[in-house]
């Protein structure tokens, strides 16, 4: 667990804004249509994350794929003192259809505990770096809490 | 109209200043090759829109998709107080060489009393969450004028 | 040279800070996993710049269409006062894997001189706004050095 003791809740933490009109279909999923950042943030922007396991592995499959880039994800928001609470906007792009719903799994974990939920962009694109992966994550975070 | 009373244009509104250089070939259509934004700038970014009416129903092409993407976009900033001139980059994907001059046609509409314009990138795509989609569009929005 | 003198490093310019941590396999290349913005920065972004020449040519292959993508991009950049070091964050989509390499080169030529490196996206996508080109690239940019 990289939450910090005494974080009460997202809302909280990062004092984002969920926007979601009544006036629109409904989010296809566990995400928000919008999300308002109030001025004064801290910002964290993440690489596009793959699903390459520190020994070198690729596993199969976008759930499991997916849950290394959210891993990476989360070390690299730690190393800025950020965490799932504080992701803003999730991009992640799969090279097939049937690869969305094990990357939504895996989103859904990482966000699990998460009370105002980030916007989401998901796309089918040709590729990545290498043949074997099949989706790429990257985030926005922002932090409001810090004064300094 | 989602446009408040009493903004005199959107230089007023967002402070954005559109950033073209003479030295390079110009914008391809009516968009910034680069926008800045001031510090302290509330930011609003939203969730990738596809052309799902509130009835369920999604309109055949690009153009009538991507109108009701960029009436979501307004509805979602709306929500925000913000509206088509505080956004500062719009990211469009379609499924084919195609389906550009529709998309381009609704975002010169959503753009039509916009002065500072928003950057802008346009790519072609594998797909989206159905497969019915041609054209999914997102936003980046500022707003300098909240001094809280 | 968009450099101004006097500027000591990326790090004095842009107080932007790597963030990479050791518990994740290494970036494939010389980017960072994550950045972190302090707040108060002013912001660039750029549209999705594409290889056409000012007299209207487009070379051919990606290092040479890069090369004019990330000349652009200084341009741009330049007009707000700000150059590679201020870079934040660079996606950049190809139409093929044999198209990366060429990118690379570009890209890593134009942070050649750049401390604090940016993160960065690499996608394979299906194509632009014309079908000669086989690279674009984008940037976030930021700047914390301006108190006003």
């Amino acid at each position: 667990m990289l939450r910090l003791a005494g974080f009460a809740s997202s809302q909280d933490i990062s004092q984002m804004k969920s926007l979601n009109p009544g006036s629109i279909a409904p989010p296809f999923a566990r995400y928000s249509h919008g999300v308002e950042l109030p001025a004064g943030a801290r910002l964290v922007r993440t690489s596009g994350q793959l699903g390459l396991a520190t020994d070198g592995s690729v596993p199969e499959g976008s759930d499991a794929q997916a849950e290394i880039c959210f891993s990476n994800i989360r070390a690299i928001l730690s190393e800025a003192g950020m965490g799932p609470a504080h992701v803003c906007h999730v991009t992640a792009y799969v090279t097939g259809r049937d690869h969305m719903a094990g990357y939504m799994a895996a989103r859904d974990r990482f966000l699990a505990e998460v009370e105002v939920l980030p916007s989401s962009t998901l796309l089918i694109v040709s590729g990545f770096t290498r043949p074997e992966f099949v989706v790429e994550v990257e985030v926005w975070a922002a932090d409001h809490s810090a004064s300094e």
